[in-house]
């Protein structure tokens, strides 16, 4: 059989079979129980891979400080994907021409002004401030589930602007991070072979903003600091990028004041599942009725 | 065993059980792993209640199309709650003046752009278009699990800025939806009872903006149209609503041309379980270890 890359029959056969509910913003669709059911299903399945780790848990909300993300540099390094939260703080005049500008069909979001939080750019961000001070011998080792937000408006069903990320923190001497990270992306290239993906891995660089940026991703990529395991989902030239690994060296830890046992500096690194694209991917794979999915594949997600 | 309630103490007690995890900002904090066990639990209980109803399941990212925000009318009775994601889309020599003011401790915000999105006020709105045109005899029943937002900064650990709703909205002839109102309304008491808690009904009103907005919740409260489940959290005084029933006749099925098979004009209806509310109020009822809470609750919880 002959597969064929389009993304847009690729949308539309989504769309027909249920599996998104289309929307009227680009990268925003609805999703429907089955789609969240194999989202799900591979999300417990990480987390029996992962469960001899011993992480631990936890959920923060779609928000956070904004001050978070000032101090970590999100706004010098991609300010064109950050969401900032504006709400509206006047009084009974104010609100009435926020209204009378709104029914005039005139913009309105000048009336407005920052709040405190932004959207959360990467689920692991509100982990490390979690980390200051002394760690544990041995380090630490975190583990969350949450929502991101990208300002990236496309009709590829693959690039949303808000969605799932399952990711895997660790903190430690650089040594142990550096390993954790090596067995970690052979882990996952396993995991999601083991799911009938053609899966293969590659050193990647962050979309950096602009002409500065461009020479931080190739610096990126020459330290080789990114990975990313990708699968054909949209095109078979271009793969998607279905789970990626961050080498931070001291980045978050000079920031946040995060030091081993014996006070010296300690290294962070993350990894990620994007658990939309990899449903996608699966629903590429094998087809868009997961009840006709190869049994091997099936057994693993519905245990 | 007298309870106490104060705000200050059940907080503090929260984050030295480690359930919750503080941070830099009021209203979003993180929850534990326990934290997060008991809301999932208290949530599949609701998805075993709500199974012989045979709800469409229905997932939405955390943000929801301006435009429609806009249509509903929310920024004209709640503009002090809503969450407008705004950009970044300028050029290099931009870029560089918003890192310039970020690193001189100014603020940068007015060189964002409104973006297409908002952040999700309720978790039923995203559904509304979609019942959009004539519906089927009977009309539908959808459920949702979606963050919202509310700018409300509060220390009160009940009173979040992103918290999670599960919804169940009915749309339908307007006796079907307000007999289904009823029945949920007596079977969200059962349920909640049945955890030991001592949740009572009232008629509530909506926190509509300003003066006009005065007149706005006596008229809802004088209608009937919304009702609270509540539960004494933080107060014996000012129980905590946990779950919430609003009627809205045709507000969103003349926004959106819903008509029923025979091509009258729908009604809808929702309820909602605040999950984290739930969550903290079988906290403060049987205290900060689950595992010694009543069997008969944790039977029903941790089947």
């Amino acid at each position: 059989m002959t597969v064929s890359y389009d993304s847009e029959s690729f949308y539309s056969g989504l769309v027909e079979h249920g599996l998104i509910i289309p929307g009227e913003v680009k990268g925003a669709y609805g999703r429907s129980r089955v789609f969240e059911d194999i989202l799900q299903r591979f999300n417990d399945l990480v987390s029996r891979t992962a469960e001899p780790d011993n992480a631990e848990e936890m959920t923060f909300p779609p928000i956070l400080p904004r001050a978070l993300v000032e101090k970590v540099g999100y706004m010098d390094n991609f300010p064109q994907l950050a969401g900032s939260v504006h709400s509206f703080s006047g009084n009974d005049a104010k609100a009435r021409e926020l209204s009378a500008r709104i029914h005039g069909g005139e913009r309105w979001e000048a009336l407005l002004n920052p709040t405190e939080v932004m959207l959360t750019p990467a689920a692991c961000y509100p982990v490390y401030p979690t980390f200051s001070g002394l760690l544990p011998n041995g380090g630490r080792l975190v583990t969350v589930l949450g929502w991101v937000y990208r300002h990236e408006p496309s009709d590829e069903p693959t690039r949303l602007q808000s969605f799932r990320m399952r990711e895997f923190i660790r903190v430690g001497k650089p040594d142990v991070v550096v390993a954790w990270r090596d067995a970690w992306l052979q882990r996952g290239l396993d995991l999601l072979r083991g799911l009938g993906l053609p899966a293969e891995s590659d050193v990647a660089s962050d979309p950096f903003f602009g002409r500065v940026g461009k020479m931080m991703a190739a610096n990126q990529m020459d330290q080789r600091l990114k990975f990313e395991i990708l699968v054909p989902v949209i095109s078979l030239e271009k793969p998607t990028a279905i789970c990626s690994f961050n080498w931070h060296q001291d980045h978050f830890s000079a920031k946040f004041g995060i030091r081993n046992a014996d006070e010296s500096v300690a290294h962070t690194a993350c990894l990620g599942f994007g658990l939309e694209r990899v449903t996608l991917a699966l629903i590429k794979a094998h087809g868009f009725n997961p009840e006709t999915w190869p049994d091997a594949v099936r057994a693993q997600l519905w245990t």
